[in-house]
């Protein structure tokens, strides 16, 4: 069996900002070798996502707005630790903080229209994503 | 390590499906020979979902109506493109398009009422999941 | 390969409680010896979850709440079975039911806020979860 662990550092210019990340985790997919496999893409941190989808601006926007919707800022009861950021948590829990790609013949088996996307709801500081691949 | 890959395809007569596919994803494990690892089960398509839950056909009208609440037709900014399937992408969202199943003794190790669903929401159209298997 | 697989069950003494396992799931992957590869956490059961996030009560109460919200206790198709937990099957799907935690170097390789949450929505009874780790 191999195994290859590269840890992907994003600092977003935004509190809020989604982006694309497919080719930083087929390269390390490439570099490692492995023909048959898993690919493992997961937050390191509890406010942020990563998720499979569409690369369209259009719809990017209104998933932004949809998760605005279903998990408000308001006023949660995580304030009270000094936390303001109680929204951004539940975001990471509806998208999910993570995806396994399956690795075929050396390369992200992946469909025609999917792009991996890491979802950051509370950024403005350096957070990490984990993608660690096994096969071989 | 061995592994085994193979693409299910499924064209609903509905726009809107869910097919309970637990025997397919099984013979994949079956015929693979593996005895203990994953089989990862996973849309290949961003407007349709793979999930485990119940085989009883009021829940999955329960879970058709609970995902038309949540992310209703109405016009979002994808549709600009000329397509007119924003709901089914946030369908995928909250879904998730992929399940792991742990392999035991050479045999899916669900509960009791555990079933594994593909959940099409555009469909009328060929469209592909992946089952993959590693283990030994 | 190596594989390890434990059963872990939970009987909460509420209909709904959740459960910081972060550390019952770090023990079995410890005594697998595996030192790179994944462990899968999933629950066996469909009206409860597993998901990663914040081990701050405030922030647990509020993913409580806000599940009631998008997934309300009401009168569903399913409980025409004779079930009252339509809305824990709803939670299930939100949350998801399993996660995949990395091994590297012998340990779960989690963020430093991370936990492993078992989310129970219809307990008072013996439920189980898998964790299943794979690698070498």
């Amino acid at each position: 069996m191999k195994s290859a662990t590269e840890y992907l550092t994003f600092r977003t210019e935004r509190r809020e900002e989604f982006v694309c990340i497919t080719e930083e985790v087929a390269k390390v997919v490439r570099s490692s070798g492995i023909q048959e496999g898993f690919a493992l893409v997961s937050a390191m941190h509890i406010t942020s996502a990563v998720y499979v989808n569409d690369l369209e601006d259009g719809l990017i926007e209104d998933i932004k707005d949809w998760l605005r919707d279903i998990a408000p800022d308001k006023d949660y009861r995580h304030h009270r630790t000094g936390e303001d950021n109680g929204s951004a948590h539940l975001k990471n829990l509806i998208l999910h903080h993570q995806v396994i790609l399956p690795i075929t013949a050396g390369r992200l088996d992946l469909g025609p229209w999917q792009q991996v996307f890491y979802a950051e709801f509370d950024g403005l500081r350096p957070k990490r994503v984990v993608v660690k691949a096994i096969g071989e």
